[in-house]
């Protein structure tokens, strides 16, 4: 196929050969290396300057160019796992155009490198029955529009079978999309691998699209509310009631999540919030001078966690919101890990969350 | 949201102030303005050209800069339609970084921009029922791994019900994914408009992943044949004989439908190739010297047609493919249009497919 391809190239560009004299050189990047070690390359004949920065990395790393434009550098071996990463070119970021894998994201420019472990991780495609992913319309009446949300559904889910099953509304980060869990976060995966091993129980995933635009973030709520659990239980076989329901998101997510969840009790009984960004006006109106009745919430909540890294740089925000709301009394599980405000850490906390709730 | 962002932008940033200070201006590309003209920018202080390069121009066009380093130029009005467009920079060719809408190639660098009309079109998200398109794994014991394909199905259906779907397998072109179809070429709301309108049948539209490496191209037949269509007609409520199933492709796929579906005459009544790209070894050795029984084969095929643009590369090629074919007495139905080797010609074939198909 690649010398077919080569084949078709090389009559395109027949016609016009003086751009074909200019064609740059096929380039390889990212190429990863079985000792787990990376090599990034970037073809500029005129750049200045070439840099990778990566969440794999502490600083931006420099390029060198070699006499024929190509820039490249190689980088020590990392822990296996997905990463973020973006080239710099004369201080301007952007994706590695030699990738095709791009980070799912309205507003940062970067491409993603996946680094296997020497055995199947949490995220990785195994030999395991396979959900799928089904990507749908739905109508907000609330934002007045038709919107696309992402379902999975687990492994032999009949749609018109007995079987009612739970759901857990998962929700992206600030100007992340309704395709980040499943293209970077691999949630798909990570459920079809605990369902596998039994530690999760078959459930759905609806991902949906949370930058509401250009309404504030309280229209969200509302389109969660009225709208997106509505349409998931009118057109899929799923619980009705709170304890079927589980509500969870990562950074601007994962302050949607205390928001929908800590106010609407009586529809989730498990709120998982993912290093939650909560400096909003919604936050604000919700819990300040908040008094909730922290034995019926305790009640009503299953389970209320809130994961934070200690490198994340909301570290001391979310503990803040912890103690905040431990002081009303709400019996909040904090897990305090390693790590950053980073879609690797998202992957481990939406692992444990799977392992909890619905039990 | 927006304002949530940049606060959050703020906080990430504020800690690295040498890196606040080069941050290059926010800026929109591309924009589509009311009268159908479109503007593009492009960021780079040190760049020397830039251009933009897009099917709805006849050559590059310069872009240029002003005192802040922002390069732009506005397009005169183009016809509505959805067209893929990419930047040079320095003779680098990228996307534009500015525009999340990529298009969906493991090859080429280029954006998509969507220029609405005054009307909906075929493609247009429409007020009408949607169906569903489903992210899926698949066991290829040709391929011995586990590949992804999508799956539309249509408004109403049921996977359990009595009604039993036929089924199109559409391919897409050389160095495209199984996603080109619908994020570049929109199959699934053009078969949600064309549904509605009752001029196509409900139908399923399988869209596998035809690039096969590194094994050539026969292999994808043998994927098609052996581990695709069983995975379909054991998993989803299809008519499970060649008068209900249907197999089109475009360029590279164009090549892949014709070795598909007329060496499986038995299998696919309807066969439908767009701008097919034939200099394969499959193809010379598949109708090279090949005598059909042109009779049992033209009761066999209830539909075979060729489409191509009067000013695609390969306009040559096919017309050399449908004279072969008719020489043969084969009753190939050829569909010369306007237009190149593009995606939105693309749309426009299978438009007319799924109006032709299982009547």
């Amino acid at each position: 196929m690649k010398r077919i391809l080569s084949i078709l190239l090389a009559v395109v560009v027949s016609g016009v050969s003086a751009v074909a004299q200019q064609r740059p050189p096929a380039i390889s990047s990212p190429d990863v290396h079985p000792d787990h070690s990376i090599t990034f390359r970037y073809f500029s004949r005129t750049a200045k300057q070439v840099t990778v920065s990566g969440e794999f990395l502490k600083a931006p790393v420099a390029m060198t160019k070699d006499t024929s434009g190509i820039w490249s550098v190689t980088v020590p071996p990392v822990k296996p796992d997905i990463y973020p990463y973006s080239f710099s070119v004369d201080s301007v970021q952007i994706a590695d155009p030699s990738n095709t894998y791009i980070f799912a994201n309205e507003r940062f420019r970067r491409s993603i490198v996946d680094v296997p472990g020497d055995g199947p991780l949490v995220h990785s495609l195994q030999n395991v029955p396979h959900g799928k992913v089904g990507y749908r319309y739905y109508k907000s009446g609330t934002l007045g529009t038709t919107r696309q949300l992402l379902v999975y559904t687990p492994p032999g889910f009949n749609p018109n079978g007995k079987t009612k099953y739970p759901v857990l509304y998962l929700i992206h980060g600030g100007s992340d999309t309704e395709e980040t869990w499943t293209k970077v976060g691999r949630a798909n995966l990570i459920a079809d691998n605990l369902i596998a091993q039994g530690k999760a129980k078959p459930m759905l995933i609806v991902m949906p699209y949370g930058n509401v635009r250009p309404a504030p973030m309280p229209d969200f709520t509302k389109d969660m509310v009225n709208d997106i659990v509505p349409f998931v239980e009118a057109n899929y076989p799923v619980l009705k009631e709170s304890n079927g329901r589980a509500v969870a998101g990562f950074s601007v997510g994962g302050g949607q999540t205390l928001n929908i969840g800590l106010t609407n009790p009586d529809m989730f009984a498990y709120v998982c919030s993912y290093a939650p960004y909560t400096a909003t006006d919604e936050f604000r109106r919700n819990f300040t001078d908040w008094s909730p009745d922290a034995g019926k919430l305790n009640r009503q909540l299953k389970l209320f966690t809130i994961s934070v890294g200690t490198e994340d740089f909301l570290f001391e925000s979310v503990k803040q919101n912890i103690a905040m709301f431990q002081d009303k009394k709400l019996a909040v599980k904090p897990y305090i890990v390693p790590g950053g405000h980073t879609w690797m850490n998202c992957k481990q906390y939406l692992a444990t969350t799977l392992q909890e709730i619905f039990r």
